[in-house]
């Protein structure tokens, strides 16, 4: 456990980010340090909660992930250690793992509340420098999660838009724009198992509509709108060799609607 | 000293940034490396020497920064290798520590002379590549300071605009704008010491002002303008749970006053 | 070769990179990665061949250098190792690596073809995270070049804009304006040499001029516009302590002359 990540939305670049190593680094100088994004949208959970449900599993057994996405900041809302699959997570309750509940249950819930583990003494604006990083730099060294406070039931659930799934129909919607100005949406490939990919298949988005499911953007020709399963599992609409979110003026939020003949 | 860390005005995704890393690496290949930022505004001396003073003393003892916001690059302006507490710092001595040497005094000032320890041909528009990261290197090796040149008398001060402190009144400034739009002041939590933080103290910030000093965000509703004392000890201000900067239109300069009844 | 480097146009803060890093991680735990930029213009391979060419010798022998600029992902372009000097690369096989082989031939080129050292199942959309880091992973591991793939002949050139020299004129062209505006063209101090630096060399770019090449920025007055060779050995034009891209509307593309007396 000595690979330790850091998912915030402090900007990259920010300081604080600098802040929560240099804490890590004083307990444990040998951990290694790998950034996930500190782009998340400023207090935006459902952002974080879809970015560490789409990246975290990638990473070795035992890594531990620290994500600081905290409008709660010094209110009672507990901070928790989370083990999912084989993956440890170290997290203010508020619904940041609620993607990644979704899909695996938890195998352990500690509510951290041991103070020995803490950086002293506790601001009330910055947990992320004074409880997360310390307690994840204690982890990462071996420290047992039951020693950080007592056992939980349960972590914070999150509400992210669901599809609805009928019979030759999706309805969903646009998750997230990534930096290409790709449409990530919430309809996954599973949902799509059985049905033809060919011309058979229109998917519309806002008032663009494009018809097939491509395998790869080099399917199509430049400039044009197309549909493709990304590489997250998640269905996803681009332009090929441009930005669909800038040039079709969609975001985060447009319906997207999956229909067979 | 294994441990280097980065603060320039690079920008971050610089490939300058990553030019100094493989100085460093050639040299130390068992270095860790960790960017403080490279988002200090371009040339501006007070942003570097804030941003080193409140987050440089969170790392290990014998960490070595490296600080690069250099617009007398190709001058005679000297680089010194300086120690402050139990940190190492190798920068142009042009006040980038002069915040840090309000609080403390050096322990060890060197003048950085010796051309053994660095990178040949040396350019005239780039010393953090070929001065400061090969020194750097040589000193998370074990190089002792003493080897890098003559000892030298002091660093260069830096002129930060200083509160104004009176008795039930103190005149301040924005220092900086966080990636949140919070406002950081000039004003620290040991003028405040032995006046009440309630109502009956008022906070003006350019046209808005607060009553009460908060002790964390979540005391007031969404919206609301605040002030309290921020992680890094300065009075903050901030909208709850939205950006100060950009909603009042706010930026670093402008006036604060604190004033009790 | 335990140092892996990566170069992208997925944007600084993209989770798409923290992708690859968990993939290489969860190879090889040990590896130190290094981000050379994530900021290349999407899929602008030129953009990527100037930056590794100018960056990427600076790292240790042995080193891996990853880059994805990848606009042909999921066709039938291959994919290679390449080792030109003492360093080793991994990318698309379209021109990313043009730059550097105009300096030095290729000592060793590979198709990876061999799955065996690839993530299944291997998505249309994102070779880097399905190939190139494990490739680079187990390169970083001592895996023999030889066992990713056949030997192949030779990789894709590149078509950068080249200088036109003459006797006493050398017309060239802005390749990049970097994070300080400066603007870094394609003529390089090779070409400067036996002529004077002094006022009788005139450098036009766009509609300004400048007379003389400086060695340093400071030789001139804030807010001079000048030229001088930069650290890379490239021709810079800019503007002491001021950003000549933005003052002046300077951008890549811009024709810029040299000619003496």
């Amino acid at each position: 456990m000595s690979i330790i990540t850091l998912t915030t939305d402090f900007g990259t670049g920010s300081p604080y980010v600098a802040a929560m190593k240099g804490v890590i680094l004083s307990i444990n100088p040998d951990a290694t340090l790998v950034d996930i994004t500190h782009d998340i949208r400023p207090q935006d959970i459902r952002h974080g909660a879809v970015v560490l449900a789409d990246v975290t599993g990638l990473y070795p057994d035992d890594t531990v992930h620290v994500a600081v996405v905290d409008p709660g900041v010094g209110t009672d809302r507990p901070i928790v250690f989370t083990r999912i699959g084989k993956q440890n997570y170290v997290v203010p309750d508020n619904g940041l793992l609620g993607e990644l509940l979704e899909r695996m249950p938890a195998d352990q819930v500690v509510r951290i509340e041991n103070r020995q583990y803490w950086r002293e003494p506790v601001s009330n604006t910055f947990h992320g420098r004074d409880i997360m990083a310390p307690v994840a730099a204690h982890l990462s060294l071996g420290v047992s999660p039951e020693k950080l406070g007592p056992p939980a039931e349960t972590t914070s659930k999150l509400e992210l838009p669901k599809p609805r799934v009928r019979p030759g129909r999706i309805d969903g919607v646009v998750l997230e724009v990534d930096s290409f100005g790709n449409l990530i949406t919430n309809i996954t490939a599973d949902m799509l198992v059985g049905y033809p990919t060919d011309e058979r298949v229109c998917i519309v988005c806002g008032i663009y509509e494009t018809y097939g499911i491509l395998s790869a953007y080099a399917q199509q020709h430049p400039d044009m709108f197309v549909a493709l399963v990304a590489s997250s599992g998640r269905l996803e609409l681009a332009i090929v060799e441009g930005n669909a979110a800038e040039r079709l003026g969609l975001q985060a939020g447009t319906p997207v609607t999956v229909a067979w003949d």
